[in-house]
């Protein structure tokens, strides 16, 4: 399965919630990641962050989709290169 | 097609980018926005959002997909609410 993750999250968790989520999806621009996981790697990442997040303040978003071939994309502009003070 | 609006947009320009996202996709989270577009209304939205942005600046990704029904969407914790002051 393809996945989308898009997040918004308090500042204090950023790092630990990126660091988390980079194991296993690519890094896109902030807030969001994408990648190809298996059912098993998609739990993972699901627990994983459910356990750092606080579900009052932070808000995740995972789009998913059967395949990356169902899948375009178009970019407009620079891509960003990633903040790595965070990690 | 549905599409997905990523973007990450230089302060002084934030307003105005969200403003013509608006018109055609609903607000998701800040940066995100996703919606039904027919081909006409893309090229629109497209169009609209390059005219304004600063393609050394800022950057913006649009997901396209074929249809909703190819989508999955799984969240966790609190939506946020849309921070009006924008518009």
């Amino acid at each position: 399965m393809y996945i989308i993750m898009v997040y918004d999250i308090k500042e204090k968790r950023v790092a630990k919630i990126l660091k988390i989520a980079r194991k296993y999806l690519n890094w896109v621009q902030n807030s969001v990641l994408e990648g190809e996981l298996t059912n098993s790697q998609f739990r993972r990442l699901k627990f994983e962050i459910k356990e750092k997040l606080n579900v009052e303040e932070d808000f995740v978003i995972y789009f998913i989709l059967k395949n990356s071939s169902l899948l375009k994309k178009e970019i407009e502009g620079t891509p960003k290169v990633e903040n790595t003070n965070f990690l």
